[in-house]
This record gives structure tokens, sequence and C-alpha cells, in this order.
């Protein structure tokens, strides 16, 4: 289908006679089938058969055009801010105008997840009602019933076996990255992952990681923690200017090329060489695919690992895709910083708990996790959806960027009104979102960071309409 | 009883009439008289009641003498170290004699752990078959149905509320500590306190941290790590020498006061005062509470916490209690580190994984993990005896340390054998324990520390006979 072989309308083989050439159980072709269908290429058409009705890249469109950011919006002058504006805060809980200032202090998300609202938009979190519990409790006692006494003693600092297994295949198969086991560290997410890095990174004498610009506030707190400069480098339409990269002279950087943070942008094809030829001049990338696996117009672009493994140090998490409270992430290093890191791991805490990661060997094993993403992809699809209607309805002339894919928006708005205050605002009338601010270091447009995953269509549409409110009383 | 107000003999009240009295429910005081009755300080009788049988410091004595070391012994000039014998190594594992090394790396007791044999007798674990693990599903399944969405997403980074508080109440139910949830920190175990308080230690100019000799190389390690510098202060029969303590100059220290690794000295009543003095100058005390509670000869030693908040960091972990693999431990840092090692926490992973928090909390909650502990005590107390009984007969002349709590004991020989040349040997004939040079950086005899609690007493015995047999090849 990806290549036109099989064209729109033509038929599939029945799954007997298909299994019967490829010698495989009919089970398999049944499921390969059902996931085409699952995924809109094929529809299954009772007795005549199952009919190709769209190839991977013509799936339906988004309801609203995303516009990608011009690539010169990161360089645009920012707009001028007015001094903060202080409000009476309600029953001593901390004022919102506190929360939201302009360089947000390293408490600021524990603080910001303290915060009391009605509506909670933070991005970053998926559908966490979904969180397959009885699905988990069942892996859980086959764990414990499984179980060595061995198993429960000081464990592999690299992660548990079978995980790493689990992992190896799922990166395989859901982001085309091939690694032996033996390549892959569990850590305790992505955040984990990037202090890791820092002794191994000043072993290397690197001493600055460019970020992207936007990019995410987070991840260049933890960065900077372990010491390190982070020049910024804008990302455009195509994703990170790698002109701009090489002007820098950074010797490494640190990207989200699948499903850019918090723009949506996906690297341009031309964007990926470029960025892999400036590895192979001796450049260090570290890859967060944080969550890439949430696409809904198109397969998941393959990880950046795919194509390079000596001068690219990979992470991912399941954060994203089950609850970032599991605290289960992943990292392949390139070969020569993979044993500095696992003696960082070890030193840190001995590697991660083994019975939550024996858990999720298994739903990925089970094939449970990729279910439970397909599950995870229509809601958020339908959540997504309520919130660019809401958009349209009560932020007119917002402009809405990366809803292709993921777990947020990110929405720029025609008023001069800084980002903070109007998140500030929001946050007084009960809504919770991120200011765009927050995630710059260049001047650019202000805007909001709104992650629509959590919350159902109903409460995605009520907090967009309280953020109009909020927009048009300060502005 | 213990200040001798109920005298051996004496009858305790009726449940009924002392629940009467206190105004509280039976229950509470039936729970209470079976407590006492399990630690063998009172007796059922049936229709004479509740019977004092002796009070909690006159509980039966160890079956063999526990020698502690005498003062002087960390001084004794070192037993001349024969040059490493080579020995042929065994179906491409790696050659014990290689492991064993008289300067172990940062990776040993992965090496160490990785290396096969018949008979594990590292100290440090439990007996880990005795893992609770139907009360652990259950405590699983109670939480997955109780927990809200928000629960699953980013946490705060001091560890979930309700583990706090369950830690809160079992410190001082088990440990004479009084703090609040808020005071507690919830961390990977003590390997990660310890990495944890690194930047905590810079920040208040602390370069070195004076360590117990004999004192745990892993901790050691851990510190070193971090850049800290390490000098050894000797222990005596009475717990670390204070004296040596001021004479380094050293500005903080790592102790084990409640049992001393690996020699299991209980610090004497006057060095707990000497060492609260020296605090007071000035000290910072980092008390490393590792198995505090598993005494068998009388009730554990209060912590050092119990007596001073501000000059002490407080340690302990599930480690020793449930399993290592659980990575779950606590802290009680001095009110003015607290925000740091906060800060520290979220930058290393964001805080711990919630659901085994929130189980590890409901077994504390249900008493289960004191009876699980009840339960451990009185195995282990059989399979240290398995390893006393067995040293006698196998190793005649050696002296067994520190055998009156904890999961293993020290045992030093009296022959001119080099440790590690034991330990390696040991390993070619199938039997892991580890060197006590391993965990000197001061010249003493040499010796070794062996774990009973993981195996059963008939392997205790076996592995302790194989022990002597290399022995007396070597000498």
């Amino acid at each position: 289908m990806a290549d036109g072989r099989l064209a729109v309308g033509s038929r599939l083989p029945p799954t007997r006679v298909l299994a019967a050439d490829l010698r495989v159980s009919r089970g398999v072709v049944t499921e390969a089938y059902r996931r085409l269908a699952e995924d809109g290429h094929v529809e299954g058409r009772r007795r005549g058969g199952t009919v190709v009705v769209g190839p991977p890249s013509a799936l339906p469109a988004l309801p609203t055009p995303s516009m990608p950011l011009a690539p010169s919006m990161p360089l645009v002058p920012p707009v001028p801010s007015a001094p903060p504006v202080r409000r009476p805060s309600a029953g001593g809980r901390p004022a919102p105008a506190a929360l939201f200032t302009a360089v947000p202090g390293d408490d600021v998300f524990d603080a910001l997840r303290a915060a009391p609202a009605r509506i909670d938009l933070t991005p970053g979190r998926p559908d966490l009602t979904a969180f397959p519990r009885a699905a988990w409790l069942r892996a859980e006692r086959a764990v414990l019933a499984d179980l060595s006494a061995e198993d429960l003693g000081y464990g592999d600092p690299r992660g548990a076996p079978r995980l790493r297994r689990a992992v190896t295949d799922w990166l395989a198969r859901t982001r085309g990255v091939l690694v032996a086991p033996d390549e892959v560290l569990i850590v305790a997410g992505t955040a984990q992952a990037l202090t890791l890095l820092h002794p191994v990174l000043r072993a290397d004498g690197i001493t600055e990681v460019a970020v992207e610009d936007p990019g995410s506030l987070g991840s260049r707190q933890h960065l900077r923690n372990g010491g390190l400069a982070t020049p910024p480098v804008p990302v455009d339409g195509d994703g990170l200017r790698v002109d701009a990269l090489r002007a820098s002279g950074a010797p490494a950087v640190l990207v989200t090329p699948a499903h850019h943070f918090p723009t949506g942008v996906v690297t341009s094809g031309e964007r990926r060489r470029e960025l892999l030829r400036w590895a192979a001049d001796g450049g260090l990338i570290i890859e967060d695919d944080y969550d890439a696996e949430h696409r809904y117009d198109r397969p998941p672009v393959p990880a950046l690992r795919s194509h390079l493994a000596d001068r690219l140090c990979y992470m991912g998490s399941v954060s994203k895709l089950l609850a970032p409270a599991l605290r289960i992430g992943w990292v392949v290093p390139p070969p020569r910083h993979r044993e500095r890191l696992t003696a960082t791991k070890r030193f840190n805490d001995l590697g991660n708990a083994v019975l939550p990661q024996l858990v999720l060997a298994r739903l990925m094993e089970s094939g449970h996790l990729e279910r439970h993403l397909r599950l995870l992809r229509g809601r958020h699809t339908r959540r997504r959806d309520a919130m660019i209607d809401a958009i349209a309805a009560h932020l007119p002339g917002a402009v809405v960027h990366g809803a292709a894919a993921g777990l947020h928006l990110t929405v720029t708005y025609a008023r001069d009104v800084p980002d903070t205050e109007l998140a500030a605002a929001a946050l007084d009338s009960g809504v919770k979102c991120q200011p765009l601010s927050w995630h710059r270091q260049l001047p650019g447009p202000p805007g909001l960071v709104l992650g629509y995953a959590a919350c159902p269509p109903g409460v995605v549409a009520e907090g967009v309409e309280a953020l109009g409110r909020a927009l048009r009383a300060l502005s």
C-alpha cells in the first residue's frame, strides 16, 4: 500500500490463503488485517473481502488546518511586556500571578500542579482514566506468580532483562529502531535520562547542549541543573534550523524530531538529513522521542535513531503511553557512552524497581500496550477535535499549531496580551495551562500550550471558553 | 516492664478492663498484648491471664557469644598479602581471582552478582522467598481500585503523601523517630539517598564525609562518586571512635549506629552521647539505619535521629524488610537541607513510581509489614543459628562478630590467608561471599562477611562447610 503496489480498491487475499502462502498461522494474518483496518488502511466488506481504502499517507486529514509556525516566527520581536498585574488571591492559595513569572523557578511545575483548578489543561498527560487497571493487575499477578526470589534482590542496574527485550521489540515495531537488549538502559523516565547524561557529557568535554526554541522548559531546566549551557536554536515549519545549530557551535543538541515540543512540527526529510550530516561532522544528537506514537494523521515518523547509532542518544518513556506516575523510560546511548551511563544509573539508584518493569514487559509482550495506544488515539482525537472547535468558537483569530499528533496543541492569539498574564487570569478563573513563553528563550509571539488528552471533550470545551473570556477581559 | 514497674510474674489487667481504663477499643489492647507476647515479654496463661515473663532487656541470649571487635583491632597491622594467585576459570565465567581484587571497582557488586555460584552467602538480602506476594497483590488491587486518574500523573517529587504518612507512623513506632510527613522524602533506597546528598553537601561546603572502618564499601563508593573524600575512622566494640572522628577534622560522618556494618557492633550509650556532642559542635551525622529492625536479642536501639533533628540526616529503606528490588527508601534530612534535597530528587527522577509507594503504604497501615518482620525474625534466627553452628564445626578458631542482629555476620579466622584469596577460592568451589577487606580502608585482620538470611539452614551449613574446606586448602 505504501509504495502503491496495492492500489485503493484492490482486495487483499483471504486470511486463510495468505497464511498458507506465508506459512504462518491464520491468527497472525487476521491480527495484521485487524490492525490495518483500525489504522484506516483497509476495510472488511464481508463477502467482498478486505479492501484497500487508502494508502498510509492518505488518511483522513485534520478537521482544522494545523498551521506550522512560520520560519521566521521565533525571531519576531517580543510583545512588549506589561508590568505584572497582581490580583487578590482567593482562600490562601498562591497568587497565579506569582506562579506565572517570566523566568520560572525550578519548582514551577510542582507549584502549577499544586495550584487548585477546576479544569487542568496542562500538557503532557494522556487520558489517565483509561489506564488499564485490570490488565495491569492481571499482569502483576502473573509476575508475582512467576518471580524467583533472586528477582527480588539487587538487580541489573540496566534494568530487568525481560523488559529490555520487550522494549527492543517495541522500538523495532513502532519506531523503526533496531537494537539489542544490551543496548537498552531502563531509567525512571526522560527526566532521569537527562540527569544521567550529565557526567557522560562532561566526560566527553561537552559543556553546552543546544535546545530547540521554542522548546521544553522542563528539559532545559534538567540540562542546566547539570551545569550545561542551553543555547537556543530556532525551530521553523520544517523543524530545527540546522544552519543556526551549526552557527551556534554547540557540540550537542536535544531535539524532538518526531513531534516537536511544544509546536508539534514534524521535522522534514531534508532537515533530518541535514541534522544527520551535522552529527556525522562530529555533533551529538539527543533524541527525545516523547510522544511520537500518538499520531492522528499518518503512521509515526521513524525515530532518527533508526538512521544513526553512533552519534545519537535515543530516549523514550511510557509517561505518554500509560502514565507518568510509572516512572519508566529507556535510553539507547551511543555505544561509547554505554558503560559510563550504566555506572551513572548504578550510582543513582542501583536500577529501576523490578515489579513494575516486569509488569510492563508483560503488557508489551501480550500486545496490550499497543491496543491501549489505539484506544487512546481514538479518545485523544475526539478531545483534540473538541479543543479545535472550541478555539474556533471562543478564541477567534487564534492559530492552532501541531494538532496532528501528541497530547497537546499550541495556540497563538492575535492580541497584545503577555501569555503569562493570560495564564494567570485563566488560573484565577479555574483553568490551568502553560504560557508558551515559558518554553522560549528567544523572543516570539505569546501563546498557550494546551493539553487536551486528559479531559473529556465537554471539559476541554469549557476550559477553552474560559480562556476566551479571560483573553477578552485582558485586552 | 522496661523500667521495672511490672516485675516478672506480675499479671497484666484483662484486656476488657484496660481498654475501658484507657478509653480505647478492646482490639487495640488485644493487639498490644499479642505483640508483647510475640516479642517474648509476656505469656498468655488462659485463666491465669497475661503474665510478664521477662523485661525487654532480658530476652534469651545468643546461643553463641558474639564477640565485638576489640577496640584496637582495626589498627592491627595487616596480614602480609601474598601475590594474587591466578586459578584457571571454568567455562568462560570471569576468574574469581580477577573479581576479588584488593581495590574493587565500581561495578564489583554487579560482577559478584553475575558470577554463577551454587550457594550465595553475600550479605544484604533478607529471606526473599518470604516476600508477601499474596498480600502485595491484594494491596495492589485495592490501590488500583482506589486510585484517581490524577494519582497517575506527575506527582509530588517528595513521594506520595500517603506513604509519607505511613513511613512517619512506622518511624515513630519502630525507630522512636517523631517527624511530620512533610519532613520525609521518599527515595529509591539508600544508594539514591547518598547520591542525592552530593549537591546538598557541596552547598554546605562539605567535601569529605568520614566513614566507619571497617564500613560499607558500597556506601563509600557512592560518596566518592560525588567527589567526596571518605576518611576512615576506626570502629571498636562500642562503635565509632568519636575521638578519632574529632581528630580527623571531617565535617560530616556516615554511621550505622543501630547495627554497624559489617561488624554488627551496637553503638554504646556513651558513644552515642559523644557523637551527639560532636554534632552539637557543628558536625553533620548521616545515619544509615539499614537493618535496625532485625534484632534478635532485644528491642531495636532507637535511631540517633530520635535525639537530634538539626544536625542529622536520617535514612532507611525497605530493602532489608521486604526486598531490595522494590527500590523504596526514605530520608529525613535536617530542616535546612530539605528544600535542596527535594530539588535534587525532582531533577533526578521527578519522584519515585507511585503504584509501589501506595501498595507499601497499605502494607504498613494494615500492620502487614510488622507481621512480616516478625516472621522474618523467626526465620533469620534459625538461619543465623545454623551458620554459627557450622562455623564452630567447620572453621575452628574463627571468631563470629555481630550475630545479634541483621542479615549477616562477620567472621575472622586464625590463619594467614588474605580474605580476597579465600573468597576467590570459595567462589571457585561454588560459594559466594564478601571478603572483609573490601570494607576496610585501614589495615586489619582478614575475614568474611557472610549473609545467612537468604538461604535455608541446610544450605547455609553446606556453604560454611565449603568455606572451611577452602580455608584449609589455602593455609
